[in-house]
């Protein structure tokens, strides 16, 4: 099953998204179909062509996983508000937080994310929905990256805990599955989206988890989340790639009030890159760096030390964990 | 018992090294002394002062704890074998990693070098050369920094495992007690060292095992004297106050050949400071940070990524354990 790719140039976004809108429509029919948001361009073109097709009848939640950005939740539901979109906010926070306690290897957190989120979280809502459509912001890079067709679908009822063979009853829509991500950008500018969401920075699917080496609980989440803030504050005007405040686990001694004082650690990267596959340190001036660290030590509490990463991908990779 | 400072601006160094040499000389009168070399340049002064007054009479012991930087302890004997000074390696690095093993607390890890220094190495090596005369290199910030006069001399008695009550036998000699670390220098010159020792760049007490978060052992410490090689190959030209290599505890996502490698961080820092009290990150440009890094990666086995400190002290301080 050969998918036939669209690239961005030849992509005709009207056209584009009046066939993806037929195609949803006559697939459901007069059913259900339902779709997890996340914010980003993919889960954002596929919850704009699925409302298109099917209005009320598109359920679309946003999953409250606690490990978002600050304000993430709301931010998005009050963007897809002024777009016409209802999106319900499910609160998940302390399953995940359960799932993620005393998971340190780096597998082992996105496993528990990946897990609750399909079985405890969207696969529950799936089932009591009533929805037998499910719509997914899946691309052609992410069916590269796995195995194609039917059984990378199959993985997902799977995952979702429904049982493959009563699964039939289920329909998976992958509306943008003849894309990558320059032509899902196109697509969703043409969807009206705005472009805080069709030329959002990558965001790791693990959230603000992928910037906390070590366990991740509440506290470190909340720690990072305020570095977060301030690196996005103070970088937004250098039209980086991409750039990210990292948690670190090792404690290192710091000075308060002339007292020894084991702290955090918070290490900066901001990257220059075409398509992320190699990507080199922006050469912030000093003076940036010094002002971000001086906002870390004076904003975030219990941070001590703040470092800029100066190694290229490769040998380093754009996120730490 | 109050130390009459002589400030650097008022030390005669002709006066001074003719005086301390006549009182070592008559304190010891026909006996045997010993004292321990570090490197550094209040153990090297001590060291020259005491051969002056007692020639082969002073045992001068080289303790190789195996934490120290690259060829060290070879460097500082053929250095002073050179100034006619026979300096004794005594090879103790089992001893320390043994101590070290399962540490990972910094407090704990600097008492485990100071116990197994004075108890287990340089205690035995006291009574066994049957010397009654300890030559230390104790700065007047040194006795600010702890209790003052006799209680301080007691407390070395006890951490070498000399019963205090039998210690009235053995005598500490500190000949630069009056001075603080300029004075140091400037008698250090005048005694007739180098420039790499009197102008010697500081180095913590425990060695390149401050420079190891986490627990230290043999094969952490060759990597950060690998890094350390290189910074001090690099920066030894910036002119900067001190500069150092540190191995995290922290894993990081790398990529090589292709394929996900978890490895190793390396933060470097390199400090402008007049007097260690404040200290700034030095503004390296982006061509030093960046070869520094491209070193590290290439030459020091596993390491993937390599940080440059950005904080200031305070809250920073400068070394990170």
């Amino acid at each position: 099953m050969k998918i036939q790719e669209i690239t961005a140039a030849e992509l005709d976004t009207q056209v584009f998204i009046e066939e993806k809108t037929k195609e949803i429509s006559s697939l459901v029919g007069k059913g259900l179909a339902i779709n997890a948001l996340s914010g980003g361009v993919d889960s954002s073109a596929v919850t704009m062509l699925g409302h298109k097709a099917l209005g009320d009848r598109l359920k679309t939640y946003f999953i409250d996983n606690g490990i978002m950005r600050q304000d993430e939740p709301q931010r998005i539901v009050d963007l897809f508000k002024k777009l016409g979109v209802t999106v319900e906010i499910v609160d998940a926070q302390e399953k995940f937080f359960q799932a993620l306690k005393g998971i340190t290897d780096p597998e082992e957190k996105r496993e528990a994310i990946t897990q609750t989120f399909y079985k405890d979280v969207f696969g529950q809502l799936v089932k009591k929905s009533g929805a037998k459509y499910l719509l997914q912001g899946t691309i052609l890079t992410d069916v590269d990256e796995t195995v194609a067709g039917i059984k990378r679908q199959h993985n997902v009822f799977e995952q979702l805990g429904i049982d493959p063979q009563v699964a039939f009853g289920y329909k998976i829509i992958e509306p943008l599955v003849q894309l990558r991500k320059d032509g899902v950008r196109k697509a969703a500018q043409a969807l009206g989206l705005p472009e805080s969401v069709y030329n959002r920075m990558p965001f790791p699917g693990p959230a603000l988890s992928a910037r906390v080496i070590g366990e991740v609980t509440p506290e470190k989440i909340k720690i990072v989340r305020q570095a977060t803030v301030i690196v996005e504050e103070e970088l937004s005007s250098t039209k980086a790639f991409q750039y990210m405040a990292i948690l670190h686990q090792d404690k290192v001694t710091g000075i308060r009030d002339g007292k020894r004082d084991f702290g955090l650690q918070i290490e900066l990267r901001c990257w220059d890159s075409i398509d992320a596959r190699k990507a080199v340190p922006t050469a912030l001036s000093f003076n940036t760096l010094s002002g971000l660290a001086q906002r870390m030590v004076n904003e975030v509490p219990g941070v001590v030390s703040v470092t800029y990463n100066i190694t290229n991908k490769p040998p380093s990779t754009m996120e730490a964990i």
